[in-house]
């Protein structure tokens, strides 16, 4: 079938040649001109017959907003915006109500893949009328993998992106459980061959993996980590997974300490624990001499000689 | 080889069958003597030729401790003892000394792979002397998986239990994770598909693993898990996880807010949610009618009609 | 100095009868006409003489949003409107621009204190311009405690009810903190005097403070604590506080671990937990005689007879 | 009434001035002779009449067990042993035992002050028979606060260090509360005035503490806490909760993570960071320019212009 497709960045432009590959016709805008078969938004409309499906695949917040409201602006009812992008979920209630107002349809759909998914499909998580949903069928049945798995229509507008927030907070605490799970191999005085054993782990285990495949892709080429620095950023998924916790009353205690240590990770130094500090100073008195509280074991009291 | 185990319990059993099955001579020793191939741990000694191997394969604790200090007394230099079973690594260290000062060998051995090892082999991890790793390689051979990976030669006595534990705590956290990102989703309002989106996951994902394929495999029989309690025991090695990593200093939040939901989901009622409650009725003063709390909002402000 | 006051419920009427009993004069309106001095917003500006001061103490959300903007309608340029009720600290700014742009001051204000504020004042934690809260000093110095503290000017318009969000999070660690030490005791074999041992904590050591006081008066009643359940409500502020964190990528573990803890409190069961006890049933393999994981020690394994 | 005191360090020191202030009897021995009465603990013993008393201020662990032992050998069937170090409650109940064996009475106490107990009086958590408690009384009233609190006879051998370790457990997530909210007030745009804010809440809050008013006297030295790093030791106590949480089921979040956040800040770089880090790596294939990972929001879609 016939899609635009705007944005053709690293994942937008992948999936454009996905879909070309496999017999779907797409039409790309992009604001650079060299990757663009049109030179703007509304000729990308005016390209496409409907009932027309435009993807868009830009940044989530702003970009997002403002194509889907463009979009709003010159499509016509009947037709269906698709947003491919990480949006949170919240926004995507606002643009599909925004839509429907015009009789436009709308469908959320989170993508995971990464550099991977040209060749090997993208896992689709969709949300959206199921009349929608399936029209685009046949896009979804180009880009997601082979086999029986990769492809869910979640539920309501939204639903994309709510279990694709929820993947990625899932994956927060399962990277978080193999770098707790090194730290305390590489602080044990028994284990002489860490980077061995999480190799060893990939058979017969009950923790086998992607991601434990990829750490040891890792550990072959820097099997002490020594070109990194325990530095990492968040998502932004990650985020909105705590915060629909809160706002549903879920606790998610290990999704949410991965999310922390992430933070921290990031910290020159912890204002938290100069408190925790200053405190353990207070409890000697003003001087510094006395700085050693008096509640550490055997900070204050000396072992005579027998 | 020949093998001597001690132990024809679940695990016991098919492991003396794959070995036998894989060409190896086992003579075995259980309570049991339906199973039981010798009437005492004396014969079975007696019927192994020098340098014999003994592979201990039941409970941790006491009968662990008590078959490997009879093992001290009827073996002889030159002879092993495997712990295969599930002992603190703290013990494998006493047990090593022990025989150690006897010129007995001593090797420990974590185990994974549950009922499916007979068929599939067992993923195994082993710490202990080059020496005596060498010379039970064919005995590791036989029961491995098949292919490259499932054993790593992890270090000193006491390695193999101690990456073992910690595979148990990193399948600590990837449980929990699951857990809670299938409750999350649950309580979405827009997610109408949850046991298809899981499903979905199983390829082209992150968190592609055979934790979410076990999950996958509950939730078509039980699509709301309605059969289940939400009770989970803890094995004691998610336990001394925790344990090791305050002795090691390592903080583990993820790992230890999994054991800690495994606590919890176990109590019937708080206590320690008991207190809390107490002392939110204080804050309103000594009357029940009082016991809305001054800190909660709006709990003592009231709406005028405008 | 004069003061309008709109809500006049438990807290509202407290803080109006303080001041009067200060010396300031009150012009109160509430939907209950019982309670109220005139029958209207509209006639509780009119009573007063410009420029106006006029406190909301009513609900947070719609409530206040619906009393601010109405405010915003009939004061005029040089008067101020107090929000004291405990508003999200992002809603202050959206009502300070509202107000502000028809040259009327905002002031936001947490207040602390509960029934206990009318005799011994309501600690008070202000945002807003220095001007205003210059002019408003006469209401604040009536209504806090006696002595040196209790008041502060915490900022910009948002800084009071950011800074009594933070003051309820903290307050949140504090009662899981002396909840989690209760457990602990409450379940040793050797510590007989639980009560006892909390009460004698009032003298001499580090964690005195007025929830332990409150604690103790609790446990006075109820030594057990047997009439409670341990089912603890979470009164917004808290959820807040994880949500600022999370937007200013600062990591609360405590706090966060604190607001978990009364979720959970709150679950007849633990969907998180169904799908960690269904994954530790699948480590068995399919039939149910084979629940017992292979992972738990001992599980699985039988010990001989020696 | 007559006491021995084996270790007369800052608290021991203090503790025997106290007393004698008091009107006890003190036989003081330490290895430094210019603050000792005697020459040798056996001197110590010869000096007091029985039934003795001998109290123990020397640090945990070997130093106090060899104590303990060498007193078990010299001291009388009816005499006392006082343990007022900061052993671990385990540890007491094996030296309970031992000294029970020959008639000798042995009583555990936490001892809470610091360097205020001289003048204040130290708060005493005790466990053991209430026969050797009760002849004790004398030198713990002259020790405990004046007034109603600061001593308990907490239960059995052990109850005194168990209760004292959980007061340190509680105290160390109380720190944690105020560092959290410390950070977060820091972090915040609209928050001006930190210092003055945690000043504010000496009074007419829920948080007012002990720990608070500290806190406050560090700030007004250092209202950034630019002095200080976020390094904060632990005391053991803190690693003893933890696995006493453990050994009992106990779930104590906000404890551990406070204890974790303390393990986390003596580190140069996090090993379980970098696992993160390198998993991040991973997912953008090979090629280091590949690196942002394709599931980070907008990373990898970019922007048309509109």
């Amino acid at each position: 079938m016939e899609l635009g497709i705007i944005g053709l960045g690293k994942m937008g432009g992948n999936m454009a040649e996905r879909l070309r590959r496999g017999g779907q016709t797409v039409v790309g805008y992009d604001h650079n001109p060299e990757v663009s078969d049109v030179s703007s938004v509304e000729e990308l409309v005016a390209r496409l017959s409907p009932p027309r499906a435009v993807w868009v695949m830009v940044p989530a917040g702003k970009p997002t907003h403002d194509t889907v409201h463009r979009l709003g602006e010159i499509l016509e009812a009947g037709d269906i915006v698709i947003d491919g992008g990480n949006s949170h979920y919240v926004d995507d209630q606002k643009h599909g109500e925004e839509l429907a107002a015009k009789g436009i349809g709308f469908v959320d759909c989170g993508v995971s893949g990464g550099v991977w998914g040209l060749e090997n499909g993208y896992a689709l998580m969709v949300g959206g009328d199921e009349e929608y949903v399936k029209r685009l069928m046949p896009i979804f049945e180009t880009l997601k993998p082979e086999g029986e798995y990769g492809f869910v229509h979640a539920g309501k507008v939204g639903a994309g992106h709510f279990v694709k927030m929820v993947h990625n907070g899932i994956e927060y605490a399962m990277m978080q459980a193999f770098g707790e799970g090194w730290e305390l191999i590489e602080a044990s005085d028994v284990v002489t061959n860490p980077v061995e054993t999480f190799r060893s782990w990939e058979q017969g285990t009950v923790i086998r993996s992607w991601l434990l495949d990829l750490m040891n892709r890792a550990l072959a080429d820097d099997p002490h980590l020594e070109q990194l620095r325990g530095y990492a950023n968040d998502s932004g998924e990650g985020r909105w997974t705590v915060q629909a916790a809160v706002d549903h009353a879920v606790p998610l205690p290990a999704i949410t300490a991965s999310l922390y240590a992430r933070f921290a990770s990031r910290q020159e130094d912890s204002p938290a624990m100069k408190v925790v500090a200053a405190l353990r100073n207070q409890f000697g008195g003003h001087a510094v001499e006395n700085a050693k509280g008096a509640d550490a074991p055997g900070a204050d009291v000396e072992p005579p000689t027998l």
